[in-house]
């Protein structure tokens, strides 16, 4: 008996990819449950054949069961599930486990994966993209509690202490001696499932050990979630790159996939915090899928997740009373929301001046370009004598205005891209902070119940106390955090700021160039 | 009793010039008739009061003899109608007769002026400017009939004769040893009619003379129509700048008037035929009010007019067939038309670009500026102490793009202007050619027809044999005036290209070196 199966959302099929493009409320009839990877292949009613994914179906006539449970031994590719809450990602070629599976939790079968830990759940394609908070600390819909760790009176020493000490600047991360980076290079496009999906694995290089591994965008994706769960109530944990983008497989969406993954590993290289955690050092130095593999298994059971972060955090300092704090986080929040604004600013007016320039105003300069060509040609049938200087001259002038058409065309992507790339960049990075800076605030709101609770006497003044020196820790990993963004930020915007106006000024130099030699054709009168 | 008049067409007042706005159908009451130079004051329905052309109303009530006349002590500038169908031109300030009437001939009162030799009349404001023919060669409305010439058998020698000769091009005209030029300069405001009206008179000076003469807009379009009577059968006379400019007052319009009538008379000074004829002899160096007078008196009795003007022309040449003068009038005219079209299109795109320019252009880097600008100050904000070079350089990055913002606008002015200029005042030249052309090419019709005539009696073997040699002097005459075209033309496409380019490289010169100090501004890292 043919599976039947009802569409419960909208998803369009990615082209080249075998995907079927189907509508919600479709009944579809299921040919092979067994393709794994979170897909099965399915027939529409037009009898138009594809993968579609499972999480988008359900079964129908009472029948649940049509899963790829049914063939325990074709399933190796199916039942791995990540623990972590990556279920949400199985329509995305580069996105699903399947070739290094190490816990064997099967968590297959209709209704998409429940981890022990809970985790994130993500939908998109047809949807716009959410992340439903489970138990745990996931994506900040909620704000973290504060309270747990406020109250913690042991604080961790050892080697897993973050110190912050007394900088130029004020409070600072321990800023390793010799600063990590890497290299995202060399996107290669493996297959699996039969030549039926296929990926791109990107080879990550660091400069401490020049050797380097390999990595599929989900295993970046991986990482973040560790970093999100791990550090971001205390560190802003900027967006991977965008998942939603078209053209997967054609080279400008791999090029800019990479130069994307290179610039959001860049930043977390930079960061004294994360690039000295554990999980980041797997992910850039494993040498075999054995240490891979533990790696990652541990790192998923860190037990040192949202507000316990800031029990590992050491400041040398004094403590700060929280009047003080309150304002450096009201200065803080008002800082970043400003620029924040500032920066979707600058992006809107260049992306207008990005569309400018390869529409409006290239096809100006060609009009223009030809405008003078045309005039030359009619003079050249002028049959007058001396006309070959002038209509040379004006061929010429008019081959220019072409070339600075495609000049001006060209220019966005040779320096607003890396302008824009880069605000885009602290978009992401200003939108995290809302929520750290949320975390900061809620445990000021607490302390600030603490001498009502030790009235009340469900505190202790002891309590209150430990209270207070914690949100003192709070503080200074917040200052630590500001301060590591500004040095960073001044970087980048320096940095940034003379490659677009070297850029610039190298157009403007060619264009005048070009014109100069074109005015030299004329003959002097 | 209150005189009352009817509206013949809509007029719409220039601001500023105590003028009323009225439309047609409408009821005005007389107030004073004796305003002169062509106006009427008058109040509308509303109460409204103003000056209004006396020849946009009528008399109702039968009473057609409200005019001027009434009062013929107040008369003298009323009077004053120049013979030559000027009769149009009263709604306009400079366009009037009033100062240096001569002739004392009054053709006032209602109904417009008519000439003993009919001319031209010209209606506008409301209405499209229109020239109506009347019983001479007025504005080329209909082809004039060369016959008159072509039959003609005694050519004028003599003083007046003008030459052809064998130039290097190929028949050419007499040119001078020394090029005739003027200078149209310092322009004044004047007024009359007891300050209601006023005009402006400009300061033209021979480089012959060095002598100055005063002329106002309107004796400028006398000595255009002068040139297109006794010259436009063999030369195309460029029209005079437009006279219907809104803001006459303003600064801009005079400047833009007086250097499109510079010019217009540079253009006619660089014609040999042109330039040494006796009215343009006259306008630029006439001693006094009474030579000036006298003189145009006598150019206005000029016989030598229309088709004539061929009788008074000497190609030194050996006659051309008439099969050789068709394929060369062919080649003038499809040379004129596509140069037309293609002068259009370097118009259409140039206005296009000056629009992007001063509009959507400018506000783009504007807002770039605006943009940085902002960025800077919310830096500024950070309380982080390492932030000044950055937001100095960012501030300057920032006002660098508002200046190039106003350079972008200014720029047009600066090269285009003078771009779209040359190519309007070739736009207007060469749409005089078919005009001119087309004399020709009925001449050319007339002798095919010869053989014909002279079969039926109508005409004699020599009658057709004058004919011919007369086609044979009509193609000299064309063949020199293109030469002279394409010399001038090769000139001055040279010097515009070399104009506009030299400003072009000046523009993005000045760019690109702006922006280089402000990337010197920020710190290198």
């Amino acid at each position: 008996m043919a599976v039947k199966a009802r569409v419960l959302y909208d998803f369009t099929a990615e082209t080249g990819n075998n995907e079927l493009t189907v509508q919600e409320g479709e009944i579809l009839t299921i040919i092979n449950q067994n393709v794994g990877g979170g897909w099965v292949e399915a027939r529409n009613s037009r009898g138009n054949v594809g993968l579609v994914p499972e999480d988008y179906i359900e079964g129908v006539n009472g029948n649940e069961a049509w899963t790829a449970n049914n063939n325990p031994a074709d399933n190796w590719n199916y039942t791995e599930q990540e623990p972590a809450g990556n279920n949400g990602s199985v329509y995305s070629f580069d996105e699903e486990w399947d070739d290094d599976s190490d816990d064997g939790k099967s968590t297959g079968g209709y209704g998409g994966s429940q981890t022990e830990e809970g985790g994130t759940m993500q939908r998109a394609g047809g949807h716009s993209t959410m992340k439903i908070a489970l138990n745990k600390f996931p994506g900040f819909s909620k704000t973290p509690n504060p309270e747990l760790y406020l109250l913690t009176k042991h604080i961790a020493k050892g080697n897993d202490t973050l110190p912050i000490y007394a900088g130029e600047v004020g409070p600072v991360w321990l800023y390793p001696q010799i600063s990590l980076d890497c290299v995202v290079a060399d996107p290669k496009k493996g297959s699996k499932m039969y030549g039926l999906k296929s990926y791109i694995e990107y080879q990550v290089t660091p400069n401490t050990t020049n050797r380097p591994v390999n990595h599929r965008y989900k295993h970046f994706d991986w990482l973040y979630e560790r970093l999100v769960d791990k550090f971001a109530c205390a560190l802003p944990i900027p967006c991977l790159p965008d998942k939603q983008v078209t053209g997967r497989f054609e080279e400008e969406f791999i090029k800019i996939r990479m130069e994307r993954l290179q610039g959001w590993m860049s930043r977390m290289c930079r960061h004294p915090v994360i690039s000295n955690s554990d999980v980041f050092q797997l992910f850039l130095n494993y040498k075999d899928e054995k240490e891979w593999k533990l790696g990652k298994r541990k790192a998923e059971k860190d037990e040192t997740v949202g507000v316990k972060i800031f029990s590992t955090i050491d400041p040398e300092l004094p403590e700060i009373d929280s009047t003080q704090v309150e304002q450096k986080f009201e200065t803080y929040s008002q800082f970043s929301r400003s620029m924040d604004n500032s920066v979707k600013e600058l992006l809107a007016v260049g992306n207008l001046h990005w569309k400018r320039c390869t529409g409006p105003l290239q096809k100006e300069y060609r009009q223009i370009g030809k405008a003078f060509q045309n005039l030359s040609s009619v003079f050249n049938t002028s049959g007058y004598q001396r006309e070959s200087t002038l209509t040379e001259a004006l061929t010429a002038t008019g081959k220019t205005y072409e070339e600075i058409a495609e000049m001006v065309s060209a220019q966005p992507k040779k320096d607003l891209h890396f302008l824009l790339e880069t605000n885009n960049e602290y978009k992401g990075l200003l939108g995290c902070f809302p929520d750290t800076i949320g975390v900061h605030k809620a445990a000021i709101d607490k302390v600030k119940e603490a001498d009502h609770l030790v009235t009340m006497n469900k505190i202790s003044q002891q309590d209150k106390h430990t209270m207070e020196k914690n949100l003192s820790t709070m503080s200074y990993a917040l200052q630590a955090e500001m301060n590591h963004f500004h040095s960073n930020r001044i970087y980048d915007y320096n940095r940034l700021m003379q490659f677009y106006l070297e850029e610039q000024v190298k157009f403007y130099e060619t264009i005048a160039e070009k014109l100069k030699k074109a005015l030299g054709q004329y003959t002097t009168m």
